[in-house]
């Protein structure tokens, strides 16, 4: 078995690759576009092209390769099928290491692609020497990619770690993406964040320099490191419900750390904070050792998680 | 290897040991008591002992047995090491395969005890057939175990799949075991549907056959079979909330199916009844088509999961 391994993140709008050795490090990182016409169905021959390419460049031949490692917005089963395809970028369900292999003889696995993130956060990043992990992505919604003694708990379909969908609010009154009500996701995403600070802002007239501008989760970190009481309060909010969900995450999977990720955690440690004593009050206390830990890798951790795959 | 293996269950009051064959038959099943006494220290050797004992009656040699798998009531970890100790039987924190491979000279799988039941439901009960599986034990109190890909899910302190203890009701004022308030178990133990009964019934006068007897999960369910009005109200109100909570578990780990068991499933098919309309609700819908099922093993669920261990 080769050294070296490719990881690939395909995204809606560019695949993100990486050529990495067994190390872990990165040796080249390039992009290139997600072509999603005729339902996408040059994506994977443009991968293997790029791929065979920059092997060309590297003087790397197939047996000095342990595989590539394909992470996909969409579920994905163990044995690699897109069980229910990937709208963003047009495919409709099939097996992607059997079409990828078509093109190039090298082993391939794929998986999900929060959890190839997830799984790069494990190898290389925040949660790097652990191997029961629970990664969280803040962004426009909120994902996940559980690690149970270092590999991806895949589930049934494809959806284990989708914790951005638990119930976590029996009060709620608009829906969810996902049609139910009350999701974590509602609360925690950065649409979530805003939605929460609207209701705030609504309930009075206390000042606030989010009255000004556009409301953002950023803009909303933003004030809360200005000291502005009433970001304050958004923050609390936000934190009380996304560490009741990470406390009941515990008490099912018992992780030792949680890494969060997605551009809500850019606003940094403070972050951390104001998740912490809602997980600490609500998690079984069996579990309530579990570390809480800032994602690393930021958008490469589709990529390292992938090559990984083959690596770790 | 051998086609054998033994499968031990050690509870508070007796250890129940099984012989099962490589096809998951049980060949002989016997109980011996626990001893209790400084610190449990002889329970190990008993065990030893008593599986010598049947091994000579059974003409059966070392290199015909596979293993000895052995549940315990306590965490333990994927090394076997009973983490925090096993209060109930006196047991201090120590690696169990190291110490009964110390009297018996055959491969030691140790387990907690709930993890062992799930595992023998996935094996050859309720969850045959199925390798990603949450087995929920309704006793006096809620206990469970995770199973992913044919593996019982540890977690990093043995405490994987204790979902009795995830918090789904914010408006508890009773403590629980644990000390927190508003877990799964105070709403869906037996001790949990007494009180839910107990609440019920005091709130007005309704006419019901509760109200006289003892209150116990048994007497809620046989009135429920009897068509008693306040009695379906309060095994609504359980199945509310477990349904609830078993929701949000598939929305963490995606299984295929949840086994129930527990002394509180001997009220049979009727319980799922009342769990399915809150489960469907509250789910995420990719996870929605998880099965709900019966155990099917009894209190012969550990041996058979212990001897799993090795078996299957």
């Amino acid at each position: 078995m080769g050294r070296y391994a490719f990881g690939v993140d395909v995204g809606g709008t560019t695949v993100k690759m990486g050529l990495f050795d067994g190390e872990g490090c990165v040796l080249d990182k390039w992009e290139i576009p997600t072509v999603k016409e005729n339902e996408g169905v040059s994506i994977l021959p443009d991968v293997a092209e790029s791929i065979l390419g920059k092997m060309k460049e590297k003087d790397l031949h197939e047996d000095d390769l342990a595989g590539i490692g394909i992470g996909v917005p969409g579920a994905v089963d163990s044995e690699g099928t897109l069980t229910g395809g990937a709208v963003n970028i047009g495919w409709k369900p099939f097996n992607i290491p059997k079409v990828l292999s078509a093109y190039i003889n090298i082993p391939v696995k794929a998986v999900n692609d929060a959890n190839a993130a997830a799984f790069g956060e494990m190898w290389q990043g925040g949660g790097k020497g652990y191997s029961n992990m629970v990664a969280v992505t803040l962004g426009t919604g909120v994902g996940g990619g559980i690690i149970v003694n270092g590999g991806i708990l895949t589930g049934a379909t494809g959806a284990g770690g989708e914790i951005g969908h638990i119930h976590i609010e029996d009060n709620e009154t608009e829906e969810c993406g996902c049609k139910n009500k009350g999701c974590l996701e509602q609360y925690a995403s950065a649409t979530g964040i805003v939605r929460l600070a609207g209701r705030r802002l609504a309930q009075d007239d206390t000042p606030s320099s989010l009255r000004e501008g556009k409301l953002s989760a950023k803009a909303v970190f933003d004030a809360v490191k200005e000291g502005d009481a009433v970001a304050i309060q958004i923050a609390e909010r936000f934190g009380y419900y996304l560490g009741k969900g990470l406390a009941i995450v515990a008490g099912v999977v018992n992780p030792e750390v949680f890494v969060i990720g997605g551009g809500v955690s850019k606003a940094g440690e403070i972050l951390l904070g104001f998740i912490e004593p809602s997980l600490r009050k609500y998690v079984f206390p069996p579990c309530r050792e579990v570390k809480l830990k800032l994602a690393k890798l930021g958008n490469d951790a589709g990529i390292y998680g992938a090559a990984g795959l083959f690596l770790r």
